[in-house]
């Protein structure tokens, strides 16, 4: 329903704008626009500052493309991590993920993507010349560089990319490990998965 | 994840005013917050301003109590529309669903809610004093009130009560047809929607 057919309708503006968002259909993209109707302005600038905020301040860390507002990310600055070892993920939400199981203490490395060359992402795309000037430069005392991209085409091909490019420079490169995921079900696992959980078994005895 | 401890994180902060969006859960929060960090500033700002123009730019039909940009709404306006029915909605969604069948061509009046004194909401807190008046007013030339109101409780009882209210005024005041939608099963219809399809029957020979 356009309100005013001649001018732009603030409100199927709005309903279009929340439309753009993953995931958001126009049913719900019509149902949140009316919760914020009904929530009034002060609702709508809370959000609206947000989005402004989160764009203009956030930016990526210098040292591991992680997202910031400030030069280097709280990790990086952390002087109580490790640094001898540097883990190497896709995204910022994987890292934040990683952070969530609180297992890890040293530092990251995000690359921003996967190589996926038939959409035309090449290694020139990841943040991958930046890992190695940290490696040479500021963090030139890693130890071990643990390979975290996903386990899909995609992050396999970047984790054997990368493994190839750091061959030569005497550290020690580690994946993380695939298998069936804690409380799977081997019924419900899908084949690739299972192959990886056989290949991948550990010795219980010594 | 708090970026930096000490001070409003912005990532944080977006990811918190998402989550306050009905049915955006802290995940989905998440998500769309980095999909606006991934799509930059441009996404961010339409997005923003959306929120504000719709805000800041739209209120309620000083006539029918649509929402609108305008003293009046373009349906108010529209002089092509049949000036002796009125259909009385809950809400502006509802108005715009029955718009969206084509199959009313008279005016509206949004109550903005439904009788539930369970909840503290009396007739003080609807729209009905605005219906009174334009009834007696601009819209002194309406003859039927259709009362689309939904059919559940709340629903009920504030068409019952309408229909009281103005029950001296030499209106003729109708309520829509309850029954099983079309398209529906009688095998998973509720028994009240059964009832109310029975009761409400129609013959079919004259």
């Amino acid at each position: 329903m356009s309100e005013e057919p001649r001018r732009v309708d603030p409100i199927a503006r709005l309903i279009q704008a929340f439309g753009r968002l993953p995931g958001v259909g126009e049913k719900s993209a019509t149902r949140l626009a009316f919760f914020v109707l009904r929530q009034g302005s002060a609702f709508a600038e809370d959000l609206s500052q947000a989005l402004l905020d989160a764009t203009q301040r956030i930016g990526l860390c210098e040292r591991c493309m992680n997202l910031t507002d400030q030069p280097q990310c709280s990790i990086c600055l952390d002087a109580r991590r490790d640094g001898t070892v540097l883990c190497v993920v896709e995204t910022v939400q994987d890292l934040r993920a990683i952070e969530r199981s609180r297992e890890f203490q040293g530092r990251y490395h995000v690359l921003h993507g996967a190589l996926a060359p038939l959409e035309g992402v090449g290694p020139e795309d990841l943040k991958i010349k930046e890992l190695l000037a940290r490696l040479q430069g500021i963090d030139a005392g890693v130890e071990e560089l643990i390979i975290a991209t996903n386990p899909s085409v995609e992050g396999e091909a970047t984790a054997l990319y990368l493994q190839r490019l750091i061959a030569g420079a005497g550290l020690k490169v580690s994946r993380i490990a695939s298998g069936l995921p804690i409380g799977g079900d081997f019924e419900y696992a899908d084949p690739a998965t299972i192959s990886q959980a056989l290949s991948g078994r550990r010795q219980m005895n010594s």
